[in-house]
């Protein structure tokens, strides 16, 4: 709170500009930063704006740092992510960070005091990937991981990026089959979009969790093939996520029930109802998609008079970290699907 | 289903135009109308669009009905709930209606076939409220209460139309008060828009499940005075609830620790950044506002790395009507709250 500086009061993530200066206070940390990952639609709006001039994509980012006191494109709101070395933590820090740790925040550059000392003259503006010189500071509520060693650090970030979703999902799932043991029906669940990042780890965390059978729904045969191939699931169906009566009749086709859990990882607009619909009453739906439509989820809930409970697919849960990369180094059909999608990049 | 007319294969609420032939499926129920509550929103839009000529709006709601085969406003996609008399049921229809029965459809307007045989005659356009003749048609799936006789239909409606807050609060509050059977902790419970329909409604929701503490916060002092009076929770505090650290702060000083479980019933954006702040980790916090933004509370969350569960809140739970209209009768301050404010329409 102490590094808002205007508009005074509010919380850093709605600031218009924060304080970076590098003395830290006892429960901050300072990372040397090497390389930001801007978010892919900020880094689109800056790049249409431009009409592809890197250098002019460059300045701008420039200039919203030294401005903003932080990565906070003013059009879509977003930021992304940092990749950098522990400098400095302070005594009464809880993220237990040493210094010299290789970190990767997860928490985005929204709220995250930079500052950047090389003009980003290794950057060509013309990719989300930032080489840099800065600082960033890290509060007591951060959230950073330790990079692992044993893993490309491209890929640790691609998981990390999205690693809420299958915390979240094994949390659900778990307290589902907690509450049927000793009961023969199996826990189904049911992933909209399950071949894509997000959607292929929740498949492998409703599985870990205990999930008796699972559907991965994709949009494209290209897809099915790939999810098929990577074996996270009992059943692939190819389905448009925004035709209710499409999507749950796929869902329950395949499970032959309607899922207990359904998690959507889509980002389409118009998923909500057919969601409700592929969920059997007492189920859960976890929307994890940014496309959710708030009042098109609690309204048609309701007009289809559904039983369910509908969760907003929050992006922090303790140790989603570890569990999302403990994920992607036990399933290779996860680590095939991720690999698969950094070199088609 | 079959009666969606134009496009082929959505659901009711989707369509742009509904079948409402009188004759009935097995599986349906017919209405005779005598009253149409339009939602607040739509008869705003449709008063301000013809700037306050109630010919003009009678005509424009008799347009929509005849065209549409519903009362589904197209400009905020909004409808409102009917007051009827059953005229006949379906033998397979699920709702247990008997004829005779007057009824409130509990699903919106947006989804119920209906026609209009006086049109409109004996309404003015000038108010929400329209006296009419008709029949309206209700699905397997669709939710009609019962009208009390022992209460003013008009406070029945009232009751109902926010009878899923109540209902979905007392579930979750009841679920803390079971895993913390045993514990000395009380569970502590704050809804934001307390002296409102839904939100005096959730404190008493909350009191009846076995919360041990809860606020009420509000926005005016004239609302902390009748809140008060009401005696619904064990204290009640003004405070901005788009402010997040003022919010977060007034809760946890009114309950001595952050909320368990946090409801928020204000109609006004901006309102999730406080509502997660003012909520223990491993709590949950309940949005019923359709102001609600689903980005918002995401990636509020995230940034806080706050361990909450957020709930969108579902207007549908088993039982909610009667739960509504239990405590309407057996806690006197929700029933003055709702009786000033009709008086006050």
């Amino acid at each position: 709170m102490h590094r808002v500086v205007e508009p005074a009061g509010v919380l850093p993530q709605a600031a218009w500009r924060l304080d970076p200066r590098p003395e830290i206070a006892a429960n901050e940390v300072r990372i040397r930063v090497e390389r930001l990952n801007l978010d892919a639609a900020s880094f689109r709006q800056l790049f249409g704006k431009h009409g592809g001039d890197g250098d002019a994509v460059r300045a701008e980012v420039l200039e919203i740092i030294s401005t903003r006191g932080k990565m906070q494109n003013p059009v879509t709101g977003s930021g992304g992510m940092l990749i950098g070395t522990v400098e400095e933590a302070g005594r009464r820090s809880p993220l237990g960070l040493k210094a010299g740790e290789r970190v990767a925040t997860l928490v985005s550059l929204t709220l995250t005091p930079l500052v950047v000392t090389d003009g980003l003259a290794r950057w060509d503006g013309l990719s989300e990937q930032v080489p840099c010189d800065g600082w960033a500071i890290l509060f007591a509520r951060s959230i950073a991981a330790v990079l692992p060693e044993d893993l490309d650090p491209q890929l640790s970030l691609a998981v990390l990026d999205v690693c809420g979703a299958p915390a979240l999902t094994a949390r659900v799932v778990s307290r589902y089959v907690a509450e049927r043991a000793g009961d023969a029906r199996p826990v189904t669940v049911a992933v909209i979009g399950g071949a894509g990042k997000s959607g292929s780890l929740s498949l492998a965390a409703a599985r870990q969790a205990g999930a008796g059978r699972t559907v991965g729904v994709v949009p494209v045969s290209a897809e099915r093939d790939a999810l098929v191939a990577a074996g996270l699931c009992d059943a692939v169906v190819v389905a448009d996520a925004r035709d209710p009566v499409a999507l749950s009749t796929a869902v329950t086709s395949a499970l032959e029930v309607p899922a207990d859990v359904t998690v959507v990882c889509v980002d389409v607009p118009g998923c909500e109802h057919g969601a409700v619909l592929a969920t059997t009453d007492g189920g859960t739906v976890i929307f994890f998609s940014m496309a959710t439509s708030f009042s098109a989820a609690a309204l048609g809930a309701e007009g289809l008079a559904a039983d369910v409970t509908m969760l907003v697919g929050n992006g922090y849960v303790p140790g989603h970290a570890e569990l999302a990369l403990g994920l992607l180094r036990s399933e290779p059909g996860v680590r095939g699907l991720f690999e698969a999608r950094l070199a088609a990049d």
